[in-house]
């Protein structure tokens, strides 16, 4: 990315309006402007610009970015760190197992008592149905409350890095890679993109970026085909959501019952497994009553059900199906790869590997999302600040 | 606060003599002369004050601080990270989990690999009597070693992030948080301090807080009073010298046998429970033996004998008690809250709740308190530094 | 350090062609030339000069040091993380039980996935015979396809913490401590180091220690012995390796069966335990399967065989018979020490306690080593970089 792009970049920046993203947590896409999201997607691109040009982002000299992950996570754990690091936060991650979180603490009491000089905290929790987004809210509203009360200097922001409803570091790297892959957002005016069930030899896959697709991509006038095998739905509302939305974009909406149908035409293909949302309410409810015997039992019963849809695999056959057989295959990996980390997954090893590259460019944004999430919140004037540190030019590696 | 109000701190700061804290380590607050702690008290406020006007007080480029923490921990551990992020330095956690520590290393061996390019060390290690204190001297005592025969480029400050006989972070944040709700640290004279045991379902609290409070507070003239059920006696020196102090200071020093005698008329109240002496020596050679009937045993019987004092509970009715029924209630949280963390605890829902958003205030004075510590022992001339870097206004955040 | 010796040192650096480590490994001494591993000496003393002057070495304003530890470590770990903040790097941790890496992920998908904004990649992995080399050139190779297929930003340099072959951090600053202890490279020629076998109540320790000190040691004109006792051979090839390189180097490599023969008139001596390289590829063999029984079948057969070599301790007596009974002991600790970390084992207490500091200083070099790889392979020309570096003079501490 040359310096005529980036200035490029930084003017449509400044034609969003993302005044009101000042001190605001990024909880849920679809609590976010167009405009915003624009902000976003402009702001990662910048951020990746100035690294490219090694020009500095960092906005602070010192300070906390803390991590919460209720959740196994490595990549959206890198992207964290690295956006933390980026922007000049040193990371401290809040591991429960060695603190005094169960000792009686309520959550206002830790979400205050481990901000004292933070700037963000960002979390995934995405377990049990009902609960993640929720308690990200309750850090939320204690985060306000503290600030209010002058117990915080200041006001930091929470970053969703995946809950029960929305995956919003992901889909938002998913758009931009799709959007840098057919050379802007316009150009996805139309596209169609398949989001669909695969098969997976497990099973308590989270639903959250299934929901978190079709929540962001119905907003942009695109085609959006979801599909799944009976009694895999989602949460019935972010289905509805995405319904209108589609229609308010000038795009469509349908859902399909099977992988063929989806595929047919489609540009971009998302192929990926989710447990069932009753499932999930019925393993939330075992969970919470501890009853091991019940979740093995629900596991044994799902993973048996699975293995009725263990057909529902992103072949060459199912591709050949899409627009000029060259859609875009997307995941957010891990993928499931049939005959590489399990006998039958969600994709098969010729086409991941077709698209394996792809894949990890698709990854690649969601440090630079995160960091633009944080950037956004942060800084009252982000325009200026951008067009201010690459005027400034301050090398990121003194010596390249 | 404003600049006239930081630059008063400042001429007050440098009236204290502080010279020899340099390259000195803070294991107890009775160790330090008056001087010293004020320097502290007013260093760590100088510190916040140039927070809320975004000036850096970052005086290390590079470099590491350590951490051990011998038992769990969530606001010093963060209050650890954000001194350290403050002015500087990257945090390293000593995990003695994932280290060779058990692999027939010596403790003076250890000081010394972990301090190749490290400041400051801070230690939680409050499991055993008679060893936290001790074990943070040895490392000081190997990291002196370590320097005066040139393995180590400078002598890194041992902090004491709570042992078996005080706990001087957790205490100074206490006193700075008194000062400042009662408009400066001469207000405290005379004010009467309730110090007193309190109901927990929990066993083998640690000693350091009610013997740190009472080897803190008796040094300003107040009233302390320290009030514990028959056999929860503390390590009894701490007693001695908080009584000795009082006397010394102009105040007085009293034991009772209640919370109300205790309360009576106090100003402040800090009601929180402890495992009395006796049970923890015999917790301390069990735990040594790996004794685990024992152990069980002892927490049986000490749980047991906890229940005869369930009416120790901080509450209403108590609280009227106190000066104009208005005394500021404090704890270093968490705190068992009675029908909120547990059946019956150290104090009712309403009484926390009136004062919960104080003990937040109270807690919030720890990363500046830890970070005041660390200033003290690795600059020379703080009060010239701080004067300088003020005037130089260099900003933590770059665009707020 | 004064600055005329740290410009001698740097005119000796800039005479060193180390043109070729800008973006490689450091994996093996033995792939590297003797200027660059000249230049890895003389940079890690610049840095470290630079220290004790106060001048800031950091060279990043953010980015990442991603370590991945799959054995214990205390000191490379502390190493690692005091060279990455050193040069202006926070380090992230890949800490497997934390993350998806178990959860079908390949090691090429997880090297891209914790790269986006990495600098280097420093492992660990020292368990498993024929694997652990093999996985840091597994996460090269990911590397070098991510960054040529633009996944990437820069190829991130991967720096060997320790594996199942050769420990180069360790050996290079063995290296250094000799070269320091007997005041220059060249005063190493001629001179006697024997890297012996000796007795320790464990088992199952890496042959990495005595093959990479044998690897390296070669090259300089020593003459090095190895002694070990029947049947606790080294992987064949780093035998025949330092044999010729004893060769092409002008000095000797002798196969010992005794310590006696090797301690005598020795200059250094370096007695470590390790396993037999049979008992390795069998326990290789046995961990692959997760034989426990057969593990534990080997390790009851293996430390009964290590008892019949219990009088291989290095002490006074064997000492006596070095070079004016004043050979350098040295060891990469911890050590097991006769009557202080076990009944017998690999040093007596005497012994040990008179090199105790000399085995700190010895430790001591390894965070500048490991800085010096990491610098010499990320900025393209070091000894302008040192230079300019040194004469801006940007203070590390900014007020000591």
């Amino acid at each position: 990315m040359d310096s005529n792009q980036i200035n490029t970049l930084i003017k449509q920046f400044q034609a969003q309006n993302t005044a009101n993203m000042f001190h605001k947590d990024f909880l849920l896409t679809w609590e976010k402007t167009g405009d915003e999201l624009m902000g976003i997607l402009l702001c990662a691109q910048i951020l990746r610009g100035m690294r490219e040009n090694n020009i500095s982002p960092k906005i602070f000299d010192s300070g906390l970015g803390v991590s919460i992950f209720r959740d196994k996570s490595t990549r959206t754990r890198f992207s964290f760190a690295g956006a933390a690091s980026m922007l000049g936060l040193a990371v401290q991650e809040l591991d429960e197992t060695k603190t005094q979180v169960a000792h009686g603490e309520t959550v206002r009491e830790t979400a205050n008592m481990i901000s004292f000089l933070t700037e963000t905290i960002g979390i995934r929790d995405d377990m049990y149905l009902g609960e993640g987004n929720t308690y990200m809210r309750e850090v939320a509203s204690a985060l306000e409350e503290g600030f209010q009360e002058g117990v915080l200097p200041t006001r930091p922001t929470v970053v969703n890095l995946q809950c029960d409803i929305d995956h919003p570091t992901q889909t938002m790297a998913d758009l931009l890679h799709m959007v840098t892959y057919f050379g802007g957002l316009k150009n996805l005016k139309g596209k169609k993109i398949a989001m669909t069930w695969a098969y997976s030899p497990s099973y308590g896959k989270p639903l959250s970026v299934p929901q978190g697709v079709i929540g962001l991509m119905s907003r942009f006038g695109m085609e959006v085909s979801l599909a799944y095998p009976e009694g895999y739905t989602l949460i019935s509302d972010t289905v509805d959501r995405a319904r209108k939305q589609s229609q308010e974009s000038g795009g469509t909406f349908t859902l399909c019952s099977s992988m063929e149908e989806a595929f047919k035409d489609a540009d971009m293909v998302y192929p990926k497994s989710w447990a069932p949302y009753g499932v999930m309410e019925e393993r939330t409810e075992l969970l919470k009553k501890k009853d091991l015997a019940g979740l093995e039992e629900l596991e044994k019963k799902c993973l048996e059900n699975n293995r009725k849809y263990v057909d529902w695999e992103c072949n060459e056959k199912l591709m050949a199906e899409t627009k000029r057989g060259k859609a875009l295959y997307m995941h957010c990996l891990p993928a499931d790869i049939t005959g590489v980390s399990c006998d039958n997954g969600e994709v098969s090893k010729e086409v991941f590997g077709k698209y394996r590259i792809q894949t990890y460019k698709q990854a690649g944004w969601k440090p630079y999302i995160i960091a633009a999430m944080i950037f956004l919140s942060r800084v009252q004037n982000p325009g200026e600040a951008l067009s201010s540190m690459i005027k400034k030019g301050k090398p990121r590696s003194l010596f390249t």
